[in-house]
C-alpha cells in the first residue's frame, strides 16, 4: 500500500500564469500589429486588468462555466485577453481557423455549440457568408474599438463596449485542474474536423515542459514573435510560456509576408520567432534582398512541417539557431525540442546541421513508442521505422463529442496514434519518415515522399516542392515531383535524378517533374497534398502519354 | 457546471525524470568525490541501470510501497541512486541529517519507523552510537564497495552486494501522483523535528517550476555543484532539475572547506554552485588566496540564509552572478528566484547588487501573502511588514504523524505560516526582515536582528556575525552583536555604531560587541541562535556590570 504524501494540492490554473506575469514582469507585455493599422503596446498588468474587465463582460453576456466561446481572429492583444478571460471563468476558448472552408467552419461552430463568437473586423465578411448557418442564439462580438465596428449585415456587439466601465479586478473561480479550457479542431485531410479539448492541467504542464526543453528559445527579458497563430493549437503554447519566463510577445496580426515580418521583427528586436517553414521561406527571401537579418534575431523555432536542410543551413549561416519542434494539435501541440545535445553544440556547422535535420528530441513528459506492421514494439535505434504512438499529460484522451474518431485513434493501452511513420534514435531524436497516408507504394515497396522532398528542395532552382503518388497500372503508384521554381532556370528531371541519386534507389525516384507557380496550402499553412492530388486526378503518367 | 477536458491524465512520477535524462543526455551524469577517497564518474544511463538493480535489491530486502527507507549519507552517486530507486518503488526516501544530535536522530528514525537505513562508511560510528535505540527490525546497509565495509559493531549489509547480479532493468510501478516519495525532518529551533512528506506530484512540479524560474542557473550541457546536501530537502531539488535540463552534477562528498571546493570546481569546470552562505564565505577566502575564481564558475545560488551584501558584491565583482533563492523545508524548498528583472540586468553594478540583496522574487506556482498583527492582509508595497504565508503545490499540507504541529502551522484557508516577518514588493521581491522569534522587542518596539547583521557584516574586519537579544530590566530586551573577526584589528562598538548610524536609530543599535572564534552552526549550516542564546544565558548587560 503506497502512502499519500502531505503536500497541498492546488489545481493548476491558466489564469495564475497571467497573474504571475503581471506581478513579476510588469515591464513585459504585448506589441500588436493591429487590425486598425497601427502598432499597439500593452503590458502584462494591463492585459490582466483588461482580461478581468472582459470576464465581467462575459458573465453579463450570460457565459457560464463549460460554455464554448469561439474566437475568429489573428494574433493580437484582444485575442490574448480572450484566452485568459474565457478559461479563467471555467468556460472553453474555442479558437476557429479563419482559413477553414465555409463548410468546415459551419460544422465546427455547430458541433462545438458555441454561445458566442468574437470576430476580428477583417473577418466579419467570413461570418456574414455563413450567417444563416450559425448555431442558434450565438452572440457575435466585433473585436474592435467603440465607433470602429464596420458596416455589416450582422448584429454584433463591440469588444471595447463589453469591457468599458467594468472593474479591473475579477475574483477568478477555482475548479478542478481537469476542467476544459480550450478547444481546437484539427483540419484533418479526410472527414470532418475533430476537436481536441485541452484542460487547465494539460495547458500549464505543457507550458512548463516546453520551457524546460526550450531554454535557448524562451529567454527572459527578450521578445518572441509567434507567427504561429493564436487560432491554432494555442500558438504552440506561447501565450503561456512567454508570460511564465518573462518574455514579451510581438503579435504580427494578419500580414505574414516576408517584408511585413522583417520590418516588425527589426523594429521590435525580436529574439525568437516561432512558425511554419512556408513563412520562413518568405522571410529568408526578404533577408536575402536586404542583405541582413532583422536586428536582434537569434533564434528560430520551426514546426508544423519539417524545415528543409537548405533553410536550416541558410539561417545557421547567419548565426540564427534553428530549432525544429514537432507536434500535433492532439499534443497541445509540442512533442519535441530542437536543442542540440551538448557534445554537438560546438561541432562544425555541417555536423550541427546534420543533427538539426529531423523533428527534434523527445520533450520531458511526452512518451514515444514505435509500432511495427504487426503491432510489435520497435527499437529506438535510429533505423527501425514504425508508426509513432504518444502518451502524456499533454496528449488528448479522445475527441470532443466524437466517439467514432476517438475509438480509431488510440491503442488498447491508451496511447495516441499519430499516423506518422518515424524512426527514433536512442537519444529520442525523431525523424518523421512520412505520414502513413503519404507513403507511396510502388511495386509492393514503400517510398517516402518526405525524404524525396527534403532532398529535392536543396536544388538551387527549386523554391518549394511536393511529391505525390499518381496511379500506375504496373506499379500501383509512382511518385511525381511538383515544384515551384526559384528562378527562370527550370531544372530537368535528369537534374533532379542526379541530385537524388546519392540517397535514393532508381525505383524510388520521381517519374516526372511538373512546375507550378505556387503550392496550395492547408488552413494551417502546410502544403495541401489533398488539393494537389485532386488537381492531378487526371494526370497521365509519362509511360502512357504516347500510348 | 464546468466541463472536464479530454486529455490524458498521467500521474507525475519521479522515476520518469531519470528515464528521460538517461535517454536524452547520455553524456551527462554525476562526478562524485567519494568516501573511498577517489573521484567517481558515471552517466545518467548508468545511474538508471544501477537504480534499477538497487530497486530489485530493495524488493528482495522486503521493502514495500509506503515503507520508509532512511539514508545517512553525504552527496554522492549512491545517494542519488537511492533517491530514484526508493521513490520509484512507491516507497519513501527519508533523508537523515548526519549533523543532528543523537537525541534528534533517535527521535526521527523511530518517528518515521524506518525499515532500512543506508549509511555512508564515514557515518557508521554515528549509527553505532545510537545502535540500542534504532527502530526494531531496521536493516542497515553500508554504502560502499564489496570488501570495503569497515569493521563495526553493527550488523550491516553491503550496498554493492545488494545491487550485484540484478537486472539493469526494472518495471517501475504506476501509482497516484499524490503518493509520498520523500520525507525530510526540519531541524526546528524548538521542540522535536517535524517531518515534511513530499509527493511525486510536488517533487516533479517543484523541479519544473524551479527550472522555469532559474534559466540562468540551470543551463543544459554544463555542470552544477550541489553543496546543499542530498540529506536536506532534496538538495533544493537539484537531483531532479539537473537531469531534466541536461546538466551534470558534481557531488562534493563530505569536504566542504574552501580549498577542497575550489579544487573540485576548478577541475570539473562547475558552471553553477548551490549552497548556504557559510560555505561560500570559505570559498571566497580561497579565491582571494589564489587570486582567481575556479575555471568556468559563472553562477552562484545562495539559500538557506541570506547572503550578506559584501559577499554578493565580492562575487559579482568577479563576474559571478549571485542569485538568492529563499525557501523552507516545508516548501520543497524553493519559493523564490534570484534572477533580476529585465530592466535591471544591464544596470550599473551597485544598482544590480541593491536589487539582489533580499530573498529573491516569487516563483511561478508559489503564492505569497503577508498577514499583519491583527490577522489583516497587508499590501505588497515593499513597506508593510507582516508574517509571510505561502500556498502552492510544493508546500506541505501538514506534518508527518504530528497533528499538534500541523494544527499550529496553517491558517483557516490552508496557507502555511512561515514564521518569517517580511515585506513584499509589487514585483514579488521578498525581503525577510526576521524570523518572528528572532525579533528583538525593546521598549515595546521591534528591532530586526537580520537587518543589523546584514549591515554590520560589511565591516572589513568582521568575517561573520549574529545579533541576539539579551534580557534588560528596563527595555525587556536589548540587542548585542557577536562577531567573528577577520583580522587582528578588532572593531570597537563605536566603529560599529558609526557604520550602522546611516540606517538605524540609536535605540536599534547593539549595546555590546563580543568576539568569538567561530559561530555555532545548526545541522543545516545556518548560524544557531539557539546555541548562542544558551551560551549567553549568564551574560550581563553593560548597564549592570559595575552595579
Amino acid at each position: 500500500m503506497s502512502t499519500k504524501g502531505l503536500m497541498q494540492n492546488r489545481p493548476l490554473r491558466i489564469i495564475d500564469i497571467l497573474m504571475f506575469a503581471a506581478e513579476a514582469f510588469p515591464e513585459q507585455g504585448l506589441v500588436s500589429s493591429r487590425e486598425e493599422g497601427d502598432i499597439h503596446r500593452t503590458t502584462y498588468p494591463e492585459s490582466l486588468a483588461r482580461a478581468s474587465q472582459l470576464a465581467h463582460g462575459l458573465v453579463e453576456m450570460g457565459i457560464r462555466p463549460g460554455d464554448r466561446v469561439a474566437t475568429l481572429a489573428w494574433n493580437g492583444y484582444r485575442h490574448f485577453e480572450l484566452y485568459y478571460a474565457i478559461s479563467g471563468l471555467g468556460a472553453i476558448c474555442h479558437t476557429v481557423n479563419p482559413r477553414l472552408s465555409r463548410e468546415q467552419m459551419i460544422y465546427i461552430l455547430n458541433h462545438a455549440g458555441d454561445s458566442a463568437l468574437f470576430i476580428d473586423q477583417s473577418l466579419l465578411p467570413v461570418v456574414e457568408s455563413i450567417s444563416d448557418d450559425l448555431p442558434p442564439g450565438i452572440k457575435l462580438v466585433a473585436m474592435t474599438d467603440v465607433g470602429n465596428v464596420p458596416a455589416s449585415s450582422l448584429e454584433t456587439d463591440c469588444y471595447e463596449k463589453i469591457l468599458a466601465g467594468n472593474s479591473r479586478h475579477f475574483d477568478w473561480p477555482e475548479f478542478a485542474e481537469e476542467t476544459a479550457a480550450g478547444l481546437c479542431y484539427t483540419s484533418g485531410t479526410t472527414g470532418n474536423p475533430k476537436g481536441a479539448l485541452y484542460t487547465h492541467r494539460s495547458t500549464v504542464l505543457h507550458a512548463l515542459m516546453t520551457i524546460a526543453g526550450h531554454q535557448q528559445c524562451l529567454k527572459s527579458g527578450t521578445a518572441a514573435l509567434p507567427v504561429v497563430p493564436l487560432f491554432h493549437v494555442n500558438a504552440w503554447g506561447m501565450p503561456y510560456t512567454a508570460p511564465i519566463v518573462g518574455m514579451s510577445m510581438v503579435m504580427p496580426g494578419r500580414y505574414l509576408d516576408g517584408a511585413s515580418l522583417f520590418s516588425l521583427m527589426d523594429a521590435e528586436k525580436v529574439y525568437s520567432a516561432w512558425g511554419v517553414p512556408t513563412v520562413w521561406a518568405g522571410l529568408l527571401k526578404e533577408i536575402q534582398n536586404r542583405g541582413r537579418p532583422p536586428e536582434g534575431f537569434t533564434d528560430l523555432v520551426v514546426g508544423g512541417s519539417a524545415a528543409p536542410r537548405s533553410m536550416i543551413e541558410a539561417f545557421e549561416n547567419m548565426g540564427i539557431s534553428v530549432n525544429q519542434a514537432w507536434g500535433m494539435t492532439e499534443m497541445s501541440p509540442i512533442g519535441t525540442r530542437g536543442q542540440l545535445p551538448a557534445p554537438l553544440r560546438n561541432a562544425p556547422l555541417q555536423e550541427r546541421i546534420d543533427a538539426k535535420v529531423g523533428a527534434g528530441r523527445r520533450l520531458f513528459g511526452v512518451d514515444f513508442k514505435l509500432i511495427g506492421e504487426n503491432g510489435e514494439e520497435l527499437p529506438h535505434d535510429g533505423k527501425a521505422e514504425g508508426e509513432l504512438f504518444v502518451r502524456g499529460n499533454t496528449i488528448v484522451s479522445g475527441y470532443y463529442n466524437n466517439d467514432k474518431a476517438t475509438s480509431a485513434a488510440f491503442d488498447d493501452a491508451g496511447w495516441f496514434a499519430t499516423g506518422d511513420i518515424a524512426t527514433l534514435a536512442r537519444d529520442g531524436h525523431l525523424i518523421i519518415r512520412d505520414r502513413s497516408k503519404d507513403m507511396i507504394k510502388s511495386g509492393g515497396e514503400w517510398i517516402s515522399s518526405i525524404d524525396i522532398e527534403n532532398t529535392a528542395i536543396s536544388h538551387p532552382d527549386i523554391a518549394t516542392c511536393a511529391v505525390i503518388a499518381v496511379p500506375h497500372p504496373k506499379w500501383d503508384e509512382r511518385p511525381i515531383l511538383i515544384a515551384v521554381p526559384s528562378s527562370d532556370n527550370l531544372p530537368t528531371l535528369e537534374d533532379i535524378h542526379a541530385l537524388l541519386s546519392a540517397h535514393f534507389a532508381k525505383w524510388q525516384m520521381p517519374d516526372d517533374i511538373v512546375f507550378m507557380e505556387d503550392l496550395p496550402l492547408t488552413s494551417t499553412g502546410k502544403i495541401s497534398k489533398l488539393t494537389l492530388r485532386k488537381k492531378f486526378a487526371d494526370y497521365v503518367h509519362p509511360d502512357f502519354r504516347n500510348a
